[in-house]
């Protein structure tokens, strides 16, 4: 049930005609009450559409530590960047539109879009489709959402953790693009605890903290990335942050494996675990320069065991991160294939044909680990980004 | 006649068995002076190669500002990388073979070597092509020196700079890991002016700051990178800083060129230029962005002007880097697309169809410049290295 699964949330999703495919792409999510307090995290590229520039006004300058939220309206077949001010405005006049719908203030809506970049949206169409969804509305309407914000995803990505009197919901995509500072990946989460916007602020910021901004698919991040969590309060449960945290955090983590599992073209799932290093960072640093290098990425696409092209992608982090080159053990799917630095366990040991990878690298520097999870490079990538807006 | 143009160096390229494929892989280069001066520069990997490693200690702790060297040995067919203790012992045995069929302490002698990382390389074969090497030396052997050391490479890598008085001459390898910091490149120069350490130093890295280190082809830096000055002073011309910085940056500039149109499966050499940059290195840092992310790599592959990818890669360089993404102006081929970071004139007509593409990225926030060159990201790039090692 997605994001209707707390109580107090209705949802649809509905075709309003602004994709080719006629597919469904326009969604709305509504918070009933009787609590209204909402968290957001947006991308950190500088580049930042027209829906993320309106949600971050709504949430202030500084982003937090939340703000109070009625609804989402959510597009996909346009991601409304770098389309100037007529292309905020076009945000605005949508977040108008859901406000006279629903008779709020459209300082109550949040905005989201994804899909080409570059393009104005066509208003008529959305404006019309924003009528239509909120005429669908429904407590069951989570699942329509979940599709009706899909683009190159191939499956709707939609979660439920129950909590202690209170239950998380909530829906996500993004199949490409994937990288941190979050990634074009739009994520709806409600929940039913009553926790004001500080709480959920702190909660929200701890749990993608550890699950998308560890999601490195592609390494490109995207102008449109945007997290919203929406608390109605209708469970009458008070969270602590802690509880809020968990919940939230089992959300976050369960919707970022759901991502890497339908990344744009890959073959595999690759978890890199850093081990042994002095601070957590450089940890997710080494993390996600394994992550981000071609050269391994392909490597995985081959089911090879290059474990040089790893030890060469740690090798590119700054000084600032500590570890000694010649100490560094390196395991793929439970073999050795790397000891100090140096030739391991015979690397015809390693099984990569599965779609699962773990590479495990100890630094041997510290005490603190990070996961990084990517996919591999392949023909299928390439392919499908090589010809997606022709 | 690369190497070998300027006066008072002779060279050789053999074949040892290093490769399965029976091609030529180990080069020698001789100076026989009067001078012996050197400058060298390498990877800023952290995961150095062993030869990497002796090569730093001939050039002292801080690798500068020169050292005295009489012979460059250089192979390819193995990277000796990650190797350990036993693979740095074999660059020390290679040195000294070289010294004693020379007559030179090994400190005279560089080392150089490319290829698979993490596998010791056969002794036996390479220092018996050391003494077939030795015995080949010849003042026109330059060519044969340069076709030794090519690994991908489908082309040898060659250039001569006439200067005032004096030559140039240089080769050069490297097909993948084009990257910044040097790219799995082996260069070896040339020159018959009169020279000390600290100006070659000076003239070298000047020279590479402007065009290797602003070659990004996969964003895949290499354990090897080496590139090395050798000046002979047999012209009797000495040459000024100013002189040798002019003759050098060309020959630098001129194989940089030929590396990015040799690079592994590109269909595209794409020319980044970044205009109205507050400083060169936010122009550099721009420039690289782009160049690296995959999105815009595939989307060139597929002759799609897609813009949109490219201000979305300039968003995500960091806020010390000034610009406002309203300002942003992106010309591709000649049509300014990306107007005031919205859309420009019609995509229809941009004609990416040739090999070389030039963007050219204004960010409208002062008057520095720099030029970042890459490749586009395409299904032999995946194929070719997804399938290297085995």
């Amino acid at each position: 049930m997605t994001c209707t699964a707390p109580q107090g949330f209705r949802a649809a999703g509905v075709t309003a005609g602004l994709k080719q495919s006629g597919k469904p792409d326009v969604a709305l999510v509504v918070n009933d009450g009787p609590r209204f307090d909402a968290a957001g995290v947006f991308t950190s590229n500088r580049v930042k559409a027209a829906p993320v520039r309106w949600c971050e006004a709504l949430f202030g300058a500084d982003q937090g530590p939340g703000a109070q939220l009625s609804a989402v309206i959510l597009n996909s077949g346009g991601a409304n960047a770098c389309t100037g001010a007529e292309g905020y405005q076009d945000t605005v006049a949508t977040a108008e539109h859901v406000g006279s719908v629903l008779s709020l203030p459209a300082s109550r809506v949040a905005v989201a879009s994804t899909g080409l970049i570059g393009m104005r949206l066509p208003m008529d169409l959305l404006l019309t489709g924003v009528g239509e969804a909120h005429r669908a509305l429904s407590a069951e309407g989570g699942p329509e959402a979940a599709v009706a914000i899909m683009t190159t995803d191939t499956v709707p990505k939609t979660v439920v953790v129950p909590g202690p009197g209170f239950t998380v919901g909530g829906m996500a995509k993004g199949a490409g693009m994937l990288a941190p500072g979050l990634a074009t990946m739009l994520v709806v989460l409600t929940t039913d605890a009553v926790a004001d916007g500080a709480t959920l602020d702190t909660a929200l910021r701890r749990a993608t903290r550890v699950s998308f901004d560890r999601l490195d698919s592609d390494g490109a991040m995207s102008t449109n990335d945007t997290v919203l969590l929406l608390a109605s309060g209708a469970s009458g449960t008070e969270a602590s942050t802690e509880q809020l945290t968990a919940a939230v955090t089992r959300a976050c983590t369960d919707l970022a494996e759901q991502l890497l599992a339908d990344a744009e073209g890959a073959t595999k799932e690759i978890r890199i675990e850093v081990r042994g290093a002095a601070t957590e960072d450089g940890a997710v640093e080494v993390g996600r320069s394994v992550a981000r290098n071609n050269l391994v990425k392909t490597a995985f696409f081959g089911q090879d065991p290059n474990w040089g092209r790893i030890l060469a992608a740690v090798g590119t982090v700054g000084p600032h991160v500590e570890f000694d080159a010649d100490a560094i053990d390196v395991t793929l799917n439970g073999v050795q294939i790397c000891r100090a630095g140096g030739t391991g366990d015979d690397r015809d040991l390693v099984d990569l044909t599965g779609r699962q990878a773990h590479v495990i690298i100890d630094l041997h520097a510290g005490t603190e680990t990070a996961t990084v999870l990517t996919n591999d490079l392949s023909h299928a990538y390439v392919h499908e980004n090589s010809a997606y807006s022709t």
